[in-house]
């Protein structure tokens, strides 16, 4: 039964390559993105990528958490005070303070009292959404991720979502945001009106908790050591803190990519959202035709489509 | 901005009491299910309960999973072989051999050559759905989880969706299922048309991969002890599983509560999804009003309304 289950969530799986063992003839999503031609990666700049280093675990294996920085036009605020935070070393020696299950990790100075580099910025809550189209219309909507008049699938959180630039992003009234989905980074705030400087941050690490958007911002998605963050004991505190200091997971760097040597820079590539590649990966996602599946689901939400994203091979 | 994020996290918080230090004005979900009359809670019965012991952690702490196996019609004949194997204590002495970030934690044979009790009962593919009908109608359908003529949005994996019984559900086509929000418990599988036995489970401890809906049964939720799996190390193996046999976790035994001393017997209650009050609840889950929200959803996909569950506080 192991080996069969295989076939079942290879499929499922956007890093691992399908598996050899049942040659699909209808290709998996994760078959199909595999598949894709060079040309439809896009490689993610160095300076986009954010690169947490834990303390090592207590075999002493190195946890390397590796976050992509959302581009422009959102969140950019927030994510200017992280390279300002990142430049000055700022977290480093800081923690992970808090991990509630099925919720968020999250990670900052736990005294609440380190100074904050003088030149951070305040960002306003309009910032939380853009005005629509400043974005690349998708030309492609998926299914459940875009409104029909024939089938109205969709988003329980907005008029519509769909995908841009390689990230998935919702529309309402004219205003445009990115999602909680899993993996997400955003900021820790206080009550509003205080948005966060980007000092604390959090990922999520269970089921898109969507209810956040518009009220957090979202400054990137981990692309790689999710498992470094997801797999950390759960704090017993209320929400999930650790109660006990000691509990809690040292930072020993946070750093932008390109300040480490380039030997130790990781290179990741995420497949364009505006490739065909992607539109039969999605498709694939909204309707499994690989052979463990029975049912096809017929649409799929946007968080249960996420777009595959892989180390650069070494050349 | 610790003990202030904690307001926005204990509204989505479902066990843990509301933090005392910001009281709301507008209750919060959570304040919500904490607020409700004893009478709109149901007990679970014993006999309902799975309790799986996994061996005691690294630091000698005892990791308790008790799933909740699903009422009829759904997933029966399964539930059946599952009642069986933990009679016949097979499962004793067997391990979580696979844990997938973002998917499931897995548990089984790993050998895959200890003999099934004789009983168990082949289950054909049509019972991973029910024909719709059996199930009480909710009066007051969650929106974003129930089609509306005015305002459609929905859910990306079926025609609608609801709460019946305790249990979210999905309809299409005139038939109605149970659906893999994260805790779920499923029957690994091997190709179709085996549907698997039930010896072979796993939860799901990420993003709701309702791609598995009529694709596989579903035969339970964890209602405590998550943590237990979805905080093990993830697999380095194909798919999340272990590579070296030491690296799973075994299982000291899985019983039906029934089976324990009375007062080593797990109770629990759920809100009552037909109550008033989980109405209020779920309204608020798709409509954060209290104080840490700005911006209100106006709905929620329903695998991120997760019913309210507790223990039964000791008389």
């Amino acid at each position: 039964m192991k080996h069969l289950l295989v076939t079942a969530v290879a499929a499922a799986s956007l890093i691992l390559p399908a598996s050899a063992e049942e040659p699909a003839p209808i290709p998996s999503p994760g078959e199909i993105a595999a598949a894709a031609p060079a040309g439809d990666w896009v490689a993610i700049a160095p300076s986009d990528l954010l690169v947490m280093e834990l303390a090592p675990d207590a075999k002493g294996k190195p946890r390397r958490v590796v976050i992509q920085l959302m581009p422009a036009p959102f969140s950019q605020g927030w994510i200017g005070n992280i390279r300002k935070l990142a430049a000055a070393h700022w977290w480093d020696g800081t923690s992970v303070n808090r991990v509630q299950d099925n919720y968020v990790a999250q990670w900052g100075d736990a005294t609440e009292k380190k100074v904050l580099p003088a030149d951070l910025v305040t960002v306003p809550e309009q910032d939380y959404t853009v005005p629509a189209g400043q974005l690349v219309i998708h030309e492609t909507p998926v299914r459940g991720a875009t409104p029909s008049p024939h089938k109205p699938r969709g988003d329980g959180y907005a008029e519509f979502t769909r995908f841009s630039g390689g990230w998935p992003v919702a529309y309402d009234h004219g205003r445009e945001w990115p999602l909680h989905c899993y993996g997400a980074v955003g900021v820790g705030r206080n009550m509003s009106p205080d948005t966060g400087s980007g000092a604390e941050l959090y990922a999520v690490i269970g089921h898109a908790p969507r209810h956040l958007d518009r009220n957090i911002a979202v400054v990137g998605r981990v692309i790689s050591g999710i498992e470094n963050l997801s797999s950390l004991p759960r704090g017993t505190g209320a929400l999930g803190f650790y109660e006990d200091e000691k509990e809690r997971v040292a930072i020993a760097s946070i750093r932008i990519a390109t300040e480490l040597p380039s030997a130790d820079q990781p290179k990741f590539e995420y497949l364009s959202t505006e490739s065909d590649s992607f539109v039969r990966y999605a498709d694939a996602r909204e309707n499994r035709r690989d052979p463990f599946f029975i049912k096809p689901a017929g649409g799929a939400d946007i968080c249960n489509i996420p777009v595959p994203v892989r180390p650069v091979a070494a050349k």
